[in-house]
């Protein structure tokens, strides 16, 4: 960790499905001073009155917060121009279809700066800023729990374009012999709809944390996980692919037995076609990692999204090249 | 066109598996001043020796050249630490294995300012100079021919990380009841191996050229093409892609249906999942379309290659945000 203490304190939000991870500080570990969470449930606004109150008692605590981060669940808008910027747009998530993130920040810290993108760009971000993307200008970051999710950074930028990618939803290989239907409402068997913590108790009828290392479905999930990660080798050229969320931690499979087993499957997808040695059988457990922030990566991430909001030089999204 | 007169002239080589454009010019249309084409053959010695003698006689007659830009077929190294900088590498080309593009033409223009990268990222440099994808950062250009490539930018950049992008080698689902194996000798049924001229030819016994109009192979690749179109939407988040090469011509079907198919089925895959008016029934027609170079698209992309390499602050790759 190379965090600066020098680096200013700002409000941090990860907003998750599931939660909302809010915290105080200017980086990870001990510069996170506060951290605290509270349940999602399917009232957006209440959410944000609570988390506006939580920051402003901060404040009274640790002094003025010089920006707010926010790496969000999604889909978001992040069209700066568009009347929906800082929203949550189309998700399923019952209440939170058109939900504004971002108005009640604004309106309760006024003229504060406030970072606003992907949960997975924010986590990116904070493993650019502080964890295993240090000095790297391409890579990948994906998160596989709830749903699944993509981002990272191309020459040193955050993905953006026409929206943020959606890269839990591209369409895999089917393995030969394997029926399961997908559990994507949208695709059925698109990446999410086949290796998603929801996708594999559909499959299993029990939880990916309780699924015996044995059962046949971890091969099946770590196979399409490795289909998808080559996709993204194939279009993005990354120098790292960081996988974070739960399914990742492999159950009662382990993490490293994951892992593992991910970059073998991997290296026999790609059958030799892009030669390099960082995907050599010697170079691929530093190409295929989890994230070295571990589950404290969406928050630093959401502090890193602060930070790149602020003036000072040194504190741009953009690092120097490596 | 926006070419700029003021452009000084360089040497600009489309190096493809079939031929090797050469040109000198500072732009497409009358900016390109001399142009030919040399078959590809198996002896790359050879070829470069007629390349640079080429190049020599046209600076008899159009005086010195102030750059050289390369855009080639792949693998190409693009680590300029690496030994095997401007190499085509692993290609199963007969002969071509291994061949080094840039090193002949340092010794044959010893001092000259060398652009080198992928003929996609050659075109797609083009294209955001000169032609559909001017002002845009964020886009996709996809060759579809004798292979599959992609290349394109990323905030203003063109990709490249680890290596550079392959695109075609990308994974899709099969359409069922399609039992085809695909041509593609390292994936079988990679993108490049379901939609590539020769996949077309193995899978129907006829070229892309000649396929009827109504062969159902084309409904298959077009459908196949959807799928990967919407991977790299997926991946990337474009603001456009542009899908250049032979088949996108669409043979006897022509390139008008073959492009109104294609949006239609890619609309199909996406199922609605991203809402943007740029992937509306109304805005799709903008978001898939040909190189508006045409098939100059490449030696126009060697241009700005080697502009890219000048020093001159408005010949950078990076162009101003949109």
């Amino acid at each position: 960790m190379n965090a600066q203490r020098l680096d200013p304190i700002v409000g941090a939000i990860e907003a998750g499905g599931t939660k909302f991870v809010c915290a105080i500080g200017s980086g990870p570990c001990e510069l996170l001073l506060e951290r605290t969470q509270f349940p999602t449930g399917d009232d957006p606004e209440r959410m944000m009155q609570t988390v506006t109150s939580w920051f402003s008692a901060q404040e009274g605590k640790h002094g003025t917060m010089a920006g707010l981060g926010v790496a969000s669940f999604g889909p978001v808008d992040l069209d700066e121009q568009s009347p929906t910027y800082g929203f949550i747009t189309t998700t399923p998530k019952p209440g939170w279809r058109n939900a504004d993130i971002v108005g009640p920040l604004r309106r309760a810290f006024s003229g504060l700066p406030i970072g606003f993108d992907t949960d997975v760009n924010g986590a990116a971000l904070g493993e650019a800023r502080w964890g295993t993307a240090l000095g790297l200008e391409d890579f990948v970051y994906v998160t596989v729990g709830t749903g699944i999710g993509g981002g990272g950074m191309a020459r040193g930028h955050l993905l953006h374009g026409l929206g943020h990618p959606e890269m839990g939803h591209m369409g895999l290989p089917r393995i030969p012999g394997d029926d399961f239907e997908g559990a994507c409402p949208f695709h059925g068997r698109c990446w999410e709809g086949l290796c998603s913590g929801p996708a594999i108790a559909k499959r299993t009828g029990v939880s990916a944390e309780q699924l015996p290392h044995d059962h046949p479905a971890w091969e099946l999930t770590i196979r399409y996980m490795a289909h998808a990660l080559a996709n993204l080798t194939y279009v993005l050229s990354p120098r790292r692919i960081i996988v974070g969320g739960s399914v990742r931690k492999g159950g009662q499979l382990g993490e490293e037995q994951f892992f593992a087993r991910l970059r073998t499957a991997f290296r026999e997808v790609l059958s030799g076609y892009i030669s390099s040695p960082a995907l050599s059988e010697n170079g691929i457990a530093e190409f295929i990692v989890p994230p070295q922030l571990g589950d404290d990566a969406g928050v630093c991430g959401a502090i890193a999204l602060a930070h790149s909001k602020l003036q000072a030089p040194t504190l741009h999204e953009t690092k120097k090249p490596s």
